[in-house]
C-alpha cells in the first residue's frame, strides 16, 4: 500500500532522537548499532532481521544501489561516500522540520543537535537535558552532598532545553515514588551514591521533580532497549504512583518507545491528562511489520496524545526508517480508516497532523 | 465489512453494566464520561478517540444526524431531544434481551436495573451486588467488627441478585491469597477499616468467598478502567492463588473488560474450569478496531467461557456502541473463520449463540 | 492462503516435544490432552475451541474422514483404528527430520524419544534431560546433601542429551537469581528439600549451570501451561539477571512456547548473544489464528535465533497441527513480506531454513 499523498507530505517534529555518527561504520559497528543487540551470535548477522531487510529494501536506493542489495555491497557503496553525504542524504529525505536531540549518551562520537539539525536541510533543532547525566556532571564537578540539590538548579535554571529526559528504566526501573523528596533526601542519597552512575531512585524522582517545577515536560525511556534495561522493570504502568502524583501540576509526560507495553502507555496517555506516548526506536525495529503495531498503540490513546519520534542514534539510515515507516504505519491507519468509514478524510487529514507535529508543538511549546 | 445476519438478530444477554444516566449532559460531562479519562488535556478533545469517533459515525444517524456530524452539532440535537427518548432510543437499538446491572457506583445518578430493562424494550434486568458497596453499606449502619460478618452475610442472604462484583482491582488490587478468612481475622480487618472504603484484603476475601458459599457468580473488574485503577496490580495473572483455592467449589468467577491482558485472561479461562472471561469496555472504547482485539481475545479461551457484556455506564451511546462493536467483532471473527474454512456455518452459529447469550444464561442460570 | 512450495516442503527439526501416548485416549483423556484445561467447564466441551476445531478440519481428513466431522465421529474412527497406525500417520505427516525429546514428564504413558523417531518414518531423535526429573531421581536413589552435587554432575556426564531443560516456571517461577550457586549452597538446599518434587530456585539454577558448564543448550518453559504454572511468575523477563549473568558462557539458552509473552521472549533473543525462542504449544493451540501471533513472534527477534517446536504431548494430532500450523503461519509471515517487497524470494527461502531446521541444527550442534 502506498502512502497517502497527505500523509507523505507531513512536516515532522521528531520528538526524541540522538546525534548521527561522525565516522564511516565498519560492518561490526553497523551491525552493533542497527538493533539493540550489541552483537551477532555466532553464525548468524543482524542483518537478518526486520531492520536489516528495511535498510536494504528502503536505503539502498538512496545511495543509488538496487533494492534489497547485499549487507556487503550497501556497506562498501556506504563507505566509498563521505559519511557527511550519506548523512546529510538520509536526513534530508525524512523530512523533519525539527529536531529534539537528546545529547547526554556518547556525546564525543556523535553530532551536537545544532549540527544536526544544518545537515538535516536547516531543521529546527533543540536540545533535550537528560537528566542522570546532568546530575553525573554537578557530581564530578565537585558538588558534596548539601551543594548538589542547588547545584543541579543552577544548571537546569541556566539550561536552554526544552524538555528534559530520564533514563530510569536504565538504572532503578520506573517504580518511582509520588512524592517529592526533601533537600534532606538528596543530600543522603548523594552521600550514599557510590560508582559513576546516577541509579538512585530519590535522586532521579528529584531530578524530575526538578524539572516539572520549570515545567519542563519530563520524557521517560520507557520498554524496548538494550540488554541494560531490565524490562521488566520497565513496564509504564509501573509510573502510575508517580503519574497520579504529578498530574495536578499539569507538566506533560511523555512515554518514550513503550514497545512491547506499547498499549500500556496508551492506557496512561488516556486516562492522566499530563501524559503523552509514541512508538519511536520500535516503529523501525519493526520494519515491514510496523504498521500493524503502531495500530496496536493507537487502540485507546487520544490522538491529541500521541506523538512521533524516531530514537534514532548512530547510523542515518536509522533517522529515515524511522520516518519512512512512521509514515507508512499512519498512511496504513488512516487509510484504513478512511477505507471503514471510520473517519472522513478531513478528519484523518487532522489526526496526521496532530501526531506528525501539532501535539509536539503543543507539548513542548515550540 | 457487513455483520452477518445472524450475528446481526441475536439477541445479547449483557451480563455486565451499569445505569444510564437520568439527566442530558454538558460537553463536559460528555466527553468526561466517553472514555476513562476525567478531562481531555489542554487544547484537545476526546472527541478525537476511537470511541469519539464511533459515537459521530454510529450514533448520529439514530437520531437523525448525517455519520460524521460534528461533536457539537451532535451534542446541540441530543439536548433538543428529552434525554429518556434519547436513552430508549439506543437501548433499543442494542437488541439486548437480559440486562445484569452493578448498581453500585453513583446511583443517584442512574437508572435503577428495573427502570433499565423498561426502558431497554422490557428487556430482563437482573441485579449484580457490588460487594465493596455492601460492605461500605454493612459498616455504615453501625454494625462492629463482631457483628460484621454476620450482617454481611444476612445482606446477601436477602439479596436477589443473580451475582456478585468485586472492585478489588479498584482498592488493593487482585493479588488475593486463596484461603477463606475466619470470622476473627474479619473482625480484626474492620477494626483496623480507616476512610469510607473498603479496601482490606482480608475483607474483599471475605465478601468473596461469601458469594461463592451462596453460589453467586463472581465477578471481578479486569484491567481497563479510570485512573484510579492501578493497571499494574490488575492482571488477571494475580487471581492465579485464588482462583486455584476456589476452583474446587465450581461457582464461576467471571473476569470483567481485561484489556490489555485479554490473553491472559483467556488463558485463565481455559485452564481453570471455574472461570470466564469478556472484553466489556474495551470493545466500545477500541472503536473500529475492536474486531483484532477482540480475536485477540478468542486465541486460546475455550468458545463455551467468553461473554458479551457492555460495560456501558451513564451514556446511552455506550450501550448502543458497546453492542454494535460486539457484534461486528463477532461476525468479523466468525466470518474470517468461515473464509479459512476453520469451521463450518453451523459452527459459527454454535459460537455465536453461546457467546452472546447461552454462556451467560448457564453460568448464571438465567 | 495455501502453504508457499517451498516452505511446505521443508524438513522440521522439532527443537521441543514429548513423547505420544501408548494407548488409544477416551473422548475425556482426549478432551484433557487436547488444551492446558484438566477438563470441560459443565455444559461445554474442550472440542468448542481454536485447537478443537482444528483437529475437526485438518486431522480428520488422515483418518480418511471428511473435514469438520463431529467429535463423536472423530473419536469413533480414531479408536477403530490401531493406535499406533493413528500415530504413524499423523507422525509422519509432520515432515519432521529430527525430535529432540523430553521424556521427563510421565515416561510410563508415552513412547520413548527412540521409538518417537521410529514410528515417525526413522526420523533422528535426541534425548533432552529434564533437570528438575534428574534432581527427583538422584534424590531418590538415596543422595545426601553433600553427595547430591556430585552425583547430579555424574548423571549429567553420563547423560548422552543433547540439551537440558527447566521446570522451574512451573516450580518456582523464573526470578532467578544469576550467581552460580557453591556446593555449600546446595547441600543446604537439599537438605531444606521437602516433598516430592524439586522447587527450590537455588537448586534450579545449580542444575542449569551445571548443564552450562557441560556446554548443553537449555531450555526454559515460559509462559503458556497448564493451571499447575503460575503464569505471572513466567514472563521471561524475569530471567533478566540470570541471562546477563550467563551470557559470558556463550552456551545457548531457549525460551520455549512464551505465549502470551512471545514479543518479551523475542525481545531477549534479539539483545541478549545466547537467547534463542520458539512458539510451540501456542502454535497448535492458537489454530486457525496462530498466523497473526506468529507474526507479532517474529516482530524483532532476528532470523537466526527464532525456531521451530510442536511441544506436542500425547495426542499424535498434536504433532501434526503443530507442524502443519507452523508450516502455515511461516508460510503467510513469508508471502506477506514478498508481497510487500520487504525482502526477496531467496531472503525468505533463506529464513524458511534457518527457522525450520537450521537454527536447531546449529544451535544443539546437530
Amino acid at each position: 500500500m502506498g502512502i497517502l499523498p497527505f500523509v507523505a507530505e507531513l512536516g515532522l517534529v521528531d520528538h526524541h532522537c540522538h546525534g548521527v555518527l561522525r565516522t564511516d561504520s565498519t560492518r561490526e559497528e553497523f551491525e552493533s548499532l542497527l538493533t539493540e543487540a550489541a552483537a551477532p551470535a555466532p553464525g548468524t548477522t543482524l542483518f537478518d532481521s526486520a531492520v536489516g531487510f528495511a535498510v536494504r529494501k528502503w536505503c539502498a536506493p538512496l545511495l543509488d544501489l538496487p533494492r534489497h542489495v547485499s549487507p556487503e555491497a550497501y556497506l562498501e557503496r556506504r563507505n566509498s561516500l563521505h559519511i557527511t553525504e550519506v548523512s546529510r542524504t538520509f536526513l534530508t529525505a525524512t523530512g523533519t522540520l525539527a529536531y529534539l536531540v537528546d545529547g547526554g549518551f556518547q556525546p564525543d562520537r556523535l553530532l551536537s543537535f545544532r549540527e544536526l539539525g544544518d545537515l538535516g536541510d536547516g531543521a529546527e533543532a533543540h536540545e533535550i537535558v537528560r537528566l542522570e547525566t546532568l546530575a553525573e556532571e554537578v557530581r564530578a564537578s565537585g558538588a558534596g552532598p548539601r551543594a548538589f540539590a542547588d547545584a543541579v538548579r543552577a544548571q537546569l535554571d541556566a539550561s536552554s532545553a526544552v524538555g528534559a529526559k530520564s533514563v530510569a528504566a536504565y538504572r532503578i526501573g520506573l517504580a518511582l515514588e509520588g512524592s517529592r523528596p526533601s533537600d534532606e533526601d538528596v543530600a543522603r542519597a548523594v552521600h550514599g551514591w557510590s560508582g559513576e552512575r546516577c541509579a538512585s531512585e530519590v535522586l532521579t524522582r528529584f531530578l524530575v521533580w526538578e524539572a516539572i517545577e520549570r515545567r519542563l515536560p519530563v520524557q521517560f525511556h520507557v520498554g524496548y532497549g538494550d540488554s541494560d534495561a531490565s524490562l521488566h522493570r520497565c513496564d509504564p504502568l509501573l509510573l502510575t504512583d508517580f503519574l497520579r502524583a504529578t498530574e495536578s501540576r499539569g507538566v506533560p509526560i511523555l512515554l518514550l518507545h513503550n514497545y512491547p507495553f506499547h498499549r500500556n502507555a496508551g492506557y496512561l496517555a488516556q486516562v492522566f491528562t499530563h501524559v503523552y506516548c509514541d512508538l519511536g526506536l520500535a516503529t523501525h525495529a519493526l520494519g515491514h511489520q510496523a504498521s500493524r503495531v503502531f495500530a496496536e498503540a493507537l487502540e485507546i490513546v487520544p490522538f491529541g496524545k500521541f506523538l512521533y519520534s524516531s530514537d534514532a542514534f548512530g547510523l542515518p539510515e536509522l533517522y529515515y526508517l524511522g520516518a519512512l515507516l512512521f509514515r507508512r504505519a499512519l498512511s496504513d491507519f488512516l487509510a484504513s480508516g478512511m477505507k471503514q468509514n471510520a473517519f472522513t478524510e478531513s478528519d484523518a487529514v487532522r489526526i496526521a497532523h496532530l501526531v506528525a507535529s501539532d501535539n509536539a508543538r503543543r507539548v513542548y511549546g515550540l
